[in-house]
């Protein structure tokens, strides 16, 4: 065995991981990835089809798009997702909330495409009005963008109303829905999208390795040449697929066997309704018990997710992100931290194998912990008011 | 459990992979996959810092180079370290005898970076006194690259007097080692490079997921702002590591573990020294048994890598090398096409979990297969020559 010394957790086991992902998955979902396959081989071509055409059930897509799956991360999709898509003189417009809206406009300065960003902050969600209006002023724009799930704040934007505005005035829209797919419902018949992505470790609970793009094949049909990367171009990985059942280059072999046994195991759970009630239940006891312990949400009900909530940092002096992380691991928990610009917050997920009593054992935990760290748990002195109470 | 059927290997177990990666892995190397890692978390930066710290020792690369991983496959790293490395008015000489070195002639194209090509088809290495004359000549190259083993030939190019020659006249080397390193010895303060670049899931004998790149560190600190992509931006995976621990986006956490097991198995095999030796006898043993049952290898002996080599198919109108790919998986054994674009070939990789005994039985599959089929394996009507007689 390597030599790593893991940090003791909880009675020995690894820690709950309450994080956006990667995130704990099954013992099941694991155990797939116990033998090898020849990527070249039929058995792992059966595989990758399965893969795909499941993705484009779970999304009610298997007449209007593809799915193309891509080796790396979250971030690698989405980067070859506007690489392919968004012609060389394309513009869009990039709805931004919050970090994962950043880097969406990062990657079209790598890739040099021209775009205008509708910057809400750390918090307040793009409304389809304002969408509206920019689309109707600047006719130039060919593409826009909306994060599904904000990560960074937890906040749920409003997609479905941003939609029907981008198609209404003709616009093609991408979805960055890296931490919703999977638990927030997606219908392409009635949500229309050119290209909807997604990884392998988030709502559907698999291992990380790559994510995905579901994409309008009348869309992507049109799409060769455009990418700046060989590896990240989608056109081309779509093409090989179609024509020999493999990946471009070496595909994560194991990572996708454990994602087949997620799915398995996401339909088992009833789908994406089965899996949003699991989520939602752990989101509402969580914040409940959070709010008892004097802990306040950075966003109003409304605009919570059921997959990771961010809680505004305690005022007292006492309190230090680091200690508080260290002492609930000690218990046997990995939390998150905040990802905001503007007050200090951290955060904990609602993904993954969660249920009951995890939510309830790591609110003992931060009960605890707030005790040894001699924080009153009552009255953790925190901001007054919501930041979001829009 | 998914419900994919995988067709019936050797007495119920998965085929061995006779392939130049994905390869056959040990149980402990999957069974280190069997928990979850939060990439944000103290484990798990310890678990990178490990990684890149013994990938530096291995190519006794601590004072001069640093590691940077990259998510994806071989092909991404490639790309990567391409794009973070040769600057925009940069021009490369692509030492090509090869698919793979087709691909990197086909990145740079992606990239937009001039290059000029040495191409000797699909089997003939280049020669250093090829690379000195067009050097001396050409003034304006900046970076030569050339593939370590020429995973479509097997062929082993001479890279250390390649480099000589590159060092000599003051140019840079990028050494695509992917499926040599870890086998083949690689000693940076002798053999001068920029980069070396090789994958989790050949010689090391991981999982695939992940690539890396051993980088000169005063090479790569120039390279701020040269790379295409944002995901594949060595530089700033680079800085980022260095002042976080961190990957830039999530990393493939369960391979990363994988891959620090199979480290520690292949240190525990005697190192390159160990690895190589298991290899050279496994190639040795391969093509002793093949030659006795009427097969050629492409290359001359001179030229065969412990790698990978390539057979003539033989011309007997009886051999179709679907059926017998088919017929020898039912044995047991998954081989590999060949990847040349002149000559019938079929490829049987000498890398991961083999040993004499996979080796005598592959060979009575063979054997088996040839009877099945119909082809008198004493005379299977091979070409008269290799390909290569130099
Ligand atoms: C909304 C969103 N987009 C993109 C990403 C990036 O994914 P990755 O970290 O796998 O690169 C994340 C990761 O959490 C995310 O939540
Ligand atoms: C020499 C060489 N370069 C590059 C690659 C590409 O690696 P990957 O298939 O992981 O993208 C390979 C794969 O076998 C290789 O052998």
């Amino acid at each position: 065995m390597s030599d790593i010394k893991n940090t003791p957790a909880h009675e020995g086991q690894p820690p709950y991981l309450l994080t956006p992902g990667p995130i704990t998955t099954t013992a099941t979902v694991k155990e797939a990835m116990l033998r090898d396959w020849g990527s070249w081989d039929g058995d792992f071509r059966a595989m990758t089809k399965q893969l795909c055409d499941q993705l484009l059930i779970v999304a009610n897509a298997v007449d209007s798009h593809v799915c193309v799956p891509v080796q790396g991360s979250g971030t690698f999709a989405v980067e070859a997702t506007l690489a392919s898509l968004v012609p060389k003189d394309g513009k869009v417009l990039v709805l931004m909330n919050g970090a994962y809206g950043q880097r969406l406009a990062k990657t079209l300065d790598y890739l040099g495409r021209d775009y205008v960003a509708l910057d809400k902050g750390d918090y307040l969600p793009p409304m389809p009005e304002e969408v509206e209006e920019l689309l109707t002023q600047d006719t130039g724009i060919t593409h826009v963008t909306v994060i599904h799930c904000e990560t960074s704040s937890g906040i749920l934007n409003p997609v479905p109303e941003i939609a029907e505005v981008v198609a209404c005035l003709g616009r093609r829209l991408i979805i960055d829905s890296m931490s919703a797919f999977g638990a927030i419902p997606v219908d392409a018949q009635t949500l229309p999208f050119d290209a909807l992505i997604s990884s392998a470790n988030k709502c559907f609970e698999g291992v990380p390795g790559f994510g995905f793009s579901i994409i309008r094949r009348s869309a992507l049909e049109n799409c060769q040449g455009y990418a700046h990367s060989l590896s990240l171009d989608l056109y081309e990985q779509w093409l090989y697929m179609e024509k020999t059942g493999q990946w471009r280059f070496t595909p994560p072999t194991h990572i996708v066997a454990a994602f087949l046994q997620a799915m398995a195991e996401h339909e088992a759970e009833g789908g994406v309704a089965g899996r949003l009630a699991r989520y939602q239940r752990n989101q509402q006891r969580l914040v409940a018990g959070m709010k008892e312990l004097g802990f306040r949400t950075l966003l109003n009900e409304k605009w919570l997710s059921p997959i990771i909530v961010t809680f505004l940092s305690p005022q007292n002096p006492r309190f230090d992100f680091e200690e508080f992380y260290n002492r609930i691991k000690a218990h046997g928990f990995v939390i998150y931290p905040g990802k905001l610009t503007v007050v200090d917050s951290f955060r904990l997920g609602c993904i993954g194998q969660l249920y009951d009593e995890q939510i309830d054992q790591v609110l003992q935990a931060i009960a605890a912990v707030l005790d040894e760290m001699g924080i009153d748990s009552g009255h953790a002195e925190l901001p007054e008011q919501n930041a979001v109470t829009a």
